[in-house]
């Protein structure tokens, strides 16, 4: 094996940082300007807009830009921590190289920043500097990897590897940002700013919730078991996500998964390249002086010295394989895990949505913003590629020992015929089978007796006696089904630690468990803040203010679409009629919902209610329909 | 240290079992015959009720006798899994010694069986058999004890201490039998057969429910959040069980009780001797030599060899410390879990009583006996038995590595001022604390708005730029946070482990952890089969039956009593004044009970239906108390 040396690129990594540093300032200097000069012509979002690219409660955007800039970051916090030099800037890092960790973790969110923001003033200037700007990443980037395809850091072709999701998040962003461009030259591009609520993606979602309505509960109605080859098909299904029309996932989520990816790929990457090649290079290096070193720990494997390089050689074989599964396993593993996530996420958002978070929970919860939740929201994207992390190395770690062991203890002596250990207590594990079976077949046919179509006891005296009898064989059957729980236990941890949308403890103390307490604050954020009825409630009631007025308040924020319609109510006169069928609204809805009766005291909830109830009673004529809207109306209204 | 040679008590113990074997079949057939005898007298359970002296199903038995011969089973299988000699028929029992664990396993319960045989009769023969049967047993087992109280097997002490429990539940039935043949012979002995259902437990039971009632609804009303002290008292009570005048364990959870007590005994006792005694010879055994030892391995602790010997000794000597702690702890952490099982089985109990097997479940389940529900019941007991072993095996483990990191790399490092690895990163731990603390404060003071009692977000844009620019930050909290979640779950299961009241899964996969399954299904058969208000009910209806027919039926067989009501009633004609009542008190019942209505279907359940509505409006006059009352005759009718 060659020593690789040290490879300095063309495009000088210190050069490079501080030569991108100072342009992406600049560009954020000129961004300003514009900001500042189009917020005076068209009350546009302005300089706050641009300090805020990114709306994670939005979910219509088009999410690509930011789960692109999400991906690149991720990347690079993983060079930071890898690389024995994590930022470009000194030469020497060695010493303190912690320091440069902690300046390195708030150096680059700031760097990729003006990434995100190009793409905030829907102008075509910000365009044009977000395509050159990716594009000059980009191209570095290349660069870079072609000149220095080779890097001493873990292995050769490590560094290469690595910074390919890297490479396409980049790539991604330079197609993306002249498409923006393009489309804005030929003015299809939509304005953002009202995107969100104008979409038609709220009245979409309650439109399809209002006609789904009907078959749900059909099908609830037939409470039939289903059959063995029905409920393996739907575990299956359930671990399939399958897109739907009237449900699109909140930005957090879709940049967690992006996110959860990468990090699988880069952990799997890690995991492979760090110990494989090491593995191989000790299996080569194997010649006759092995036979001396186990001679010398008294361990005989054959007389024949050649023999015994063959033998070290396969069992050394035999660990790599065992390895190389496990990370495997490993990586399967959590991907059926992300997938599955998604799927719960999903059932989870919706279940909130419709107020149902007892089955969410498991217990009543109030659903509204705090600062546990809202730190726990700016963290769960954070905290579910960590988890996912860790996860990996505990399931690698375990899954190859339980590799090893079963190959070692059992499939290589079952092949070579000796040391058989486990069979030589053969008639042991014959009684107690044996004794499972009895108890099963003699409950069965003699202690219970069905008598027109229901189940009772019978024969309580023999029932008694065998339990007496029964007492010490019970007890070694016992210590197996210990051993079994154990084993059940561990390997279900093991295999969920990645997943935070589950707890891993029991039901009573769930939310000790910290990452599914984070999830749980998460969802609590996310509806609370970004309820799909009341988002479309709002989107409705923009519009009518726009109808009213006649005015161009439609293009304001769309997200202070509650707070304008408490002071545009007030302004606008409204006609007594309308005022008296408001008010006749308002007490339906609250005849209908008691719950809400409760979360009335406040002026700006009264009017909420009451436009809330007109919408409502506007979007749902029938009877049929009634509950299930003024369900979700009150889930949104509670908020 | 003495070599402990093997030791042949005068009493010899293979002569001894041959002996007892031969005086235990001559008592059952003793037994048989005035089994026999009675039942052609008197109508006495006879034959059958020899066959099953243990009624797990009742609450009201005196559960001593039953207990003490469970205990002493249980010492009897533990000395058959340690000792080298099974059984002590043959010599020669090293070849094959699965095979009389396996024939001990089944001897044993035979040759205890006539101790607990001798109360079932009620007899004064029975009595004096009793007597005279543990007094063999137990003088026995005292002698062989005093003539060798020291045996080489484990530790020279370990078999006197192993059979304390023995002797003491031996002690317990000698003093029993007599007290028993004092009472018969007084004559203040009652009648066991009709004793369960006559007694005055289950109409006190019913008594207490209907009384409580209003209380419990007055403390439910006030839903306000207990203050943290407030919270921990409780905490802290629901660990400590108080026994309740209204409540009685059934015989099956006392039994479990006392089984895991002995079990607790003897796994600390076997840890302790296998372990310390070993530890300690080595301790003394160290002298200079180990220095050229751990030379050998370069290792340098000292160049004074004294030195090194002082240092090896008090590393050993921590050691040794680590692990008696490790161990106490986990024997009290298993005592602690013994009582919370306790109290949470009571609360188990009389929630299903209620019929609330939602709270129990976490899901509907059908309270009824079934194949696997009764294979659970049966193996409860030896469950629990088995399951703390494992338990204290693993903690005792798990606390004493744990302690070892923390002596080894914590406590002596800070103590000599050395190799303090954790104190050389520290300020990479302040940065992350420091943003954990930026982010709590600003979540409080600038995203969160208080208007008027509601919580809502403020500062949007803000917010996502903070979420944005922490996320590499957090990805490094969020591995922290995932570690942190590995040990507190792995903790909690392992603390858990002896627990089978509780699931160590998931909410929604909590039937996969067999020792949960297990408790559920033997709670399904308890609460199904001796529900306190059925019991009570049935009392009623035997007292009635008697009181119509004035016929001795009143001792007939208690277990039957509602196949009796069935054929009695068919019996006995009926005016049609009280059979207007009747089916007037039927409807009212399945009026308030809707859920009665499926179950009606058979004639068995009519009657039962009937019955029960029956007594149900004798002891139920205020409309108050009505809904507490039809719930539980409800969960009583649907058995």
């Amino acid at each position: 094996m060659k020593v690789i040396p040290p490879c300095d690129p063309t495009a000088d990594d210190r050069l490079y940082h501080i030569c991108i540093t100072v342009i992406s300032l600049v560009v954020m200097l000129i961004l300003a300007v514009l900001a500042r000069r189009m917020k005076v012509g068209d009350r546009q979002k302005g300089l706050p807009g641009l300090l805020s690219p990114v709306n994670f409660l939005d979910h219509t955007q088009h999410k690509g830009l930011a789960v692109a800039v999400f991906g690149v970051l991720l990347c690079k916090l993983w060079g930071l921590l890898i690389s024995p030099n994590p930022l470009p800037f000194t030469t020497d890092t060695v010493n303190k190289r912690e320091n440069w960790v902690i300046l390195g973790v708030f150096f680059y969110p700031a760097l990729y920043y003006p990434l995100l923001a190009c793409g905030t003033l829907h102008n075509k200037v910000g365009y044009v500097l977000g395509s050159l700007l990716s594009w000059t990443h980009f191209g570095v980037l290349v660069w870079q990897i072609i000149d220095c395809p080779k890097t001493p850091v873990i292995h050769k072709h490590y560094s290469l590897f690595s910074s390919l999701p890297q490479i396409a998040c980049l790539a991604f962003l330079s197609f993306q940002y002249p498409l923006l461009l393009f489309k804005g030259l030929k003015g299809t591009e939509k304005n953002n700013a009202t995107e969100d609520l104008s979409s038609s993606y709220y009245r979409d979602y309650v439109k399809k919730m209002l006609n789904k309505k009907k078959s749900t509960k059909i099908s609830t109605s037939s409470t039939d078991k289903p059959k063995l080859p029905q409920r393996i098909t739907d575990a299956v299904k359930s671990y399939i996500y399958t897109p739907e029309d009237a449900f699109r996932f909140p930005l957090k989520l879709a940049i967690s998964g992006v996110v959860s990816f990468i990090t699988l790929y880069q952990m799997g990457l890690l995991l492979i390249s760090a110990v494989v090649p090491s593995l191989q290079t000790a299996r080569l290096g194997v010649n006759e002086d092995v036979a001396n070193l186990l001679a010398g720990f008294r361990i005989m494997l054959s007389p024949d010295k050649h023999e015994v390089v063959r033998i070290v050689v396969y069992y050394m074989w035999c660990v790599e394989v065992c390895y190389i599964s496990a990370m495997t396993l490993s990586g399967l593993v959590n991907l059926a895990m992300l997938m599955r996530s998604m799927v719960l996420h999903r059932s989870n958002l919706k279940g909130l949505y419709r107020g149902d978070s007892y089955n969410v929970y498991n217990c009543q919860r109030n659903i509204r913003a705090s600062r546990p939740a809202l730190v726990c929201w700016m963290g769960y994207t954070s905290f579910t590629a960590a988890h996912i992390c860790i996860g990996m190395i505990i399931q690698t770690i375990v899954f190859f020992l339980c590799l090893l062991i079963a190959v070692f203890l059992v499939i290589i002596p079952v092949l070579h015929r000796q040391n058989l250990i486990l069979f030589q207590v053969l008639p042991f594990w014959l009684m107690l089978l044996l004794v499972v079976l009895i108890q099963h077949v003699i409950a069965r046919f003699c202690f219970i007796k069905k008598t027109g179509g229901t189940r009772d006891l019978d024969n309580r005296g023999n029932l008694f006696l065998l339990t007496y009898l029964m007492f010490p064989v019970n007890v070694l059957i016992g210590v197996i089904l210990g051993i079994w729980r154990m084993i059940i236990t561990a390997l279900f941890n093991i295999v969920h630690m990645g997943r935070m949308d589950i707890s891993l403890l029991n039901r009573n103390v769930e939310a000790f468990d910290p990452a599914y307490r984070c999830y749980a604050h998460y969802l609590k954020i996310e509806v609370s803040q970004s309820h799909p009825v009341m988002k479309a409630f709002c989107g409705m009631l923009l519009q009518s203010v726009g109808q009213d007025t006649k005015a161009g308040q439609r293009s304001q924020d769309a997200e202070e679409g509650i707070q304008l319609v408490q002071q545009d109510k007030k302004q606008n006169k409204v006609s007594i009629a309308k005022r008296a069928r408001r008010h006749w609204q308002l007490l339906y809805t609250l005849v209908n919902n008691p719950s809400l009766v409760g979360t009335r005291k406040h002026f700006q909830r009264q009017t909420a209610d009451s436009f809330l109830n007109g919408s409502l009673n506007r979007s749902t004529r029938e009877e049929s329909k009634k509950e299930a809207t003024t369900k979700e109306a009150e889930a949104a209204a509670s908020n």
